[in-house]
């Protein structure tokens, strides 16, 4: 029986794979990628391969969620695999489940950890970690359909106190990624129909863009600011900040611009 | 003006480390690192420095904390200074209160990400991403004195069907890393006053020792067991399920050798 070995890719390009990871890829009989989980902006396929000194199978989400990874598990069960995603393996359920079902069949799996949004984008934010709330995906409208769960995430964790972290929905077999201003007209939307006022122009939201990359873009401000500020290309992420501890306020004012009155909001 | 870049050396050891990662550190003109916020077990700071090709001074808690990281700031106003800290930077207010200093300073900082116990655990455990709820530290009992803090965090987050995620103390200078078994007791020891059955000998709850690392320790199931499971040297990090779903259950049965029983909890 072979193994097969997570390996997270990290946020933007193939650089951001670790030392580790590298060896892994290096020493494995055959090496397979998905990249429609998150997008990586920067990066190349073919410097991958490259610095991979092998060959790389892209596999879709087809493969993975209706014929169960079986073109890696097969692989695995004769030799080492090494099988590349985006960000830090196993945030995404699809990781998961091919690991279960790979240990079932007797293939030993181990993970190599990559850089991740998960603490990026708490680290970005200048926000304390255990004050962030659960976290949530605002996914796009469907059929004039806008979900919201979301809404009420964001009400709920900021009634606690606590941060919340709203990833944005990606469809990449469309190449959609939704940006900010899309998240945040969404969460209008809602609030349109509910009138709690959880999300209004002068609500304090942080916006990133291209977290891990050389010219990320972390911007604080009020909705109605931040929904026509130019954030550039994907991936994007919101954070709907709490109230704020003084340490906070100041980072959000020195490291993201936000306005100097927040400090007014710190508890 | 010089430049800061905080650099994420990821869980486990030097080979954590991005290529990007190494290749900030290579072209920096002052390399400086801190090892108290996080342990990596693997780490040799020869290793380290063979790689980095420099010299790399080490700062303590004390240069960060109550000399406001001065050595560091006083170089990267003359050039470019890479600072080493362990997993994803900024995840610790005091790497956040550098960088707010630093800039306000006129010194620009970028932040190189590496793999963190955030999403590392995450993915161990096979719980889902938004299912976590706030985390929360375990801190060293104090003169008798039991925190309470983290027994309420977990009641709060279960009764809202969310994980929670345990941090367990470190004191770095004294090299004390708490472990599983007393980041345990020191929740039974709240249990016993408040008895809300919050924290029971039958409790599922998942521990992880050094994540990362080629030998993590994963396992999950009661905290009768959890309490005498040996899980090897720190670091470690506990994780309190709440209700699972399906997917959930097979992955710590499967992933984390929990009892088969647990397939009842399941919603």
């Amino acid at each position: 029986m072979g193994e097969l070995v997570f390996v997270g890719l990290g946020l933007y390009n193939e650089k951001d794979i670790s030392l580790r990871g590298l060896e892994e890829i290096r020493k494995a009989d055959a090496v397979f990628a998905e990249f429609y989980t998150s997008l990586m902006p920067g990066l190349s396929f073919q410097k991958l391969e490259r610095l991979a000194r092998k060959k790389i199978t892209v596999v879709s989400r087809k493969i993975l969620e209706e014929e169960d990874g079986k073109p890696i598990s097969d692989e695995a069960k004769k030799g080492k695999v090494a099988f590349l995603v985006p960000g830090d393996p196993l945030i995404a359920t699809t990781h998961v489940d091919l690991r279960i079902r790979a240990e079932r069949q007797g293939i030993k799996t181990r993970v190599i950890h990559g850089s991740s949004i998960v603490s990026a984008v708490m680290g970005l934010s200048g926000l304390q970690n255990y004050k962030y709330g659960r976290s949530v995906t605002i996914p796009f409208p469907k059929e004039g359909f806008t979900y919201e769960t979301p809404y009420r995430v964001i009400m709920e964790n900021r009634t606690m106190g606590l941060h919340t972290l709203c990833y944005l929905d990606i469809k990449a077999e469309e190449q959609r990624y939704m940006t900010i201003k899309e998240g945040l007209q969404s969460l209008l939307d809602v609030e349109k129909q509910k009138r709690r006022h959880v999300i209004t122009p002068s609500t304090l939201v942080l916006g990133v863009a291209r977290a891990g990359s050389d010219d990320p873009t972390v911007k604080a401000g009020y909705v109605g600011d931040i929904t026509n500020h130019d954030f550039g290309p994907p991936p994007h992420i919101l954070v709907f900040p709490a109230k704020l501890h003084f340490m906070e306020a100041e980072a959000l004012i020195t490291l993201a611009g936000a306005p100097e009155q927040i400090r007014e909001i710190v508890k």
